[in-house]
């Protein structure tokens, strides 16, 4: 790791869109040591003003639906049109493998290169609660540089979708076409939660098998309750490697956001996330202290072992504990 | 409510299998009242030795799916098999609307009235997470009463079947046939929480139409990855009102219970339950704690606010609240 920047120079260097600037207080976002977080939070503090201004996306689908492929073509087609881009990723997989999702850069060659595009890996070594923070900040650093779309791959498995979807505007989802594909390995639940489905590989031989899931899946939404955001989740037809479809989509992208701009719902659920982000720390840093205080852990293992051999009723144990830890706080 | 007896009454009344007593140590659970509280903590700590003999069970599906018919159904096959049967509900409804399920006494006269059988309606006017703790209490005294198998009743809406799968053995959702009921109004992934599926009201006209429903289910739950429990999980036709497929699905849970004390399963779900629960039960306690703080009543709205604005990050507001309340502690 370089040398550390003042507080000053980060922001300095991040609002004037230098990307050296900005990958190296990225890395702060990263790290576990104390002093990197409290200057992670003076530069964030100095540069909230110049945040929020993104359009914030985040991107789900299994492995092998073709998402890399997909974000490349579509984050050229957005700098095509003179925005600014940076692409995130959450990853909770990339702990165990050390390759995460946007790992392997010759992956998006073309949009690395791009001098509109800015394309940043999941951090490794955190817990899946540390790469959410870490990509939480990351995303305002990039807005502060300028970037104008935001967009946040992650794997349709495990709670990493609800994070993504818990800090973006817009949610999409890339499926494949297939039988049962829809269900094996992808978390149940999560079409409830795209703001729109596209079915990839749109293309060759696979082209009718396509249109046939985008039918069922046209269907399949009629029988949920309409969308709060107003949007009526548009199922789409797309191929990245034909770069087809790619248009389309990003036109429903920006009527989603005229149309929540309008109805407010757009500001209500960022104000709602900021509002459940503060919330969802405040419990983290709760239990954080509270297993962390040496009372708690002294006592913690005999307590469990009670519990689960039936002695001490759990929500009995529960009070105990807290009894130790209160004590001294009120 | 009654005058309050002493902790040796409530315990000696309840080992008995003395419904009055039984009953009035339920109202304990629901209390709001800290003497109460401390009361039924007391009464529990002392029954928890004859705890955890019952078989738990919970029951779901939206309304009109024919639950109450077909836990009357069902109570009297077990009773008839020589075994007593509690019958408890979670339902979240019960709050708004005043009456719960279960309330209506008269939709399960016959087991009402049988003396092997004991019905508590759910408890109005608490939170979902007060009327979960008062269900999981009142299990407890019920096992201790002499119960050997325990109903919970739940509606397929919202938090409540989590909670129910959290503190039962078994989990067994009925469905209706129809095109597309399937997800009006049912929680998604609810499917892959159920133990066992069983199409109701499969009778008369509708009996056509409830085999293809069992069918499909058949197939689509192929597509999920095999059970934990190493019981794969039925699908079946029933008809409450006309009493058949009860005896079948009785025999499900029988099997289902051999299967999983054979592979452990069975125990280290329950023991996993337990240190869920108490790991539930300090976060609960910890936000309560923190919430009802002075200092932090003080300062949460005018910090929300700054959040709300944009003016203040999310993680740094919870840092602030955090150490408001933290340093007394440590």
């Amino acid at each position: 790791m370089h040398p550390r920047l003042s507080v000053d120079e980060y922001t300095k260097g991040i609002l004037a869109g230098d990307r050296n600037t900005l990958s190296r207080a990225i890395t702060l976002t990263e790290s576990r040591l104390q002093e990197d977080k409290i200057l992670a939070a003076a530069i964030l503090q100095n540069v909230l003003p110049y945040t929020g201004n993104a359009l914030r996306i985040g991107i789900t689908g299994v492995p092998g639906v073709g998402k890399s492929t997909f974000i490349e073509v579509l984050g050229k087609h957005i700098t095509s049109l003179g925005k600014r881009v940076a692409v995130l990723a959450i990853d909770p997989s990339s702990k165990k493998s050390g390759g995460s999702i946007l790992g392997d850069k010759t992956r998006m060659e073309k949009l690395a290169h791009d001098p509109m595009a800015f394309i940043r890996p999941s951090a490794t070594g955190l817990s899946l609660g540390g790469v959410a923070r870490s990509t939480r900040e990351s995303m305002l650093l990039c807005e502060a540089a300028g970037y104008e779309v935001i967009l946040i791959e992650t794997v349709g498995v495990g709670q990493s979708e609800t994070l993504v979807k818990g800090m973006t505007d817009f949610f999409l989802l890339l499926m494949l076409a297939g039988a049962g594909d829809e269900l094996q390995g992808m978390k149940k639940g999560i079409t409830e939660m795209a703001d729109m489905i596209a079915i990839n590989k749109c293309d060759g031989d696979n082209k009718a098998a396509a249109q046939k899931a985008m039918a069922a899946f046209r269907n399949a939404l009629h029988l949920f309750p309409k969308p709060e955001s107003g949007f009526s989740n548009p199922v789409v037809c797309c191929s990245a490697s034909e770069e087809s479809g790619i248009a389309e989509i990003w036109e429903h992208v920006q009527r989603f956001h005229e149309i929540t701009s309008e109805n407010d719902f757009f500001i209500k659920n960022r104000q709602l996330q900021s509002l459940e982000w503060m919330q969802d720390s405040v419990r983290q840093m709760l239990e954080e202290n509270f297993y962390d205080h040496p009372d708690i852990k002294r006592k913690l293992t005999a307590v469990r072992k009670a519990v689960t051999k039936g002695e001490l009723l759990p929500v009995a144990a529960a009070q105990q504990l807290i009894n130790l830890f209160v004590k001294r706080t009120i």
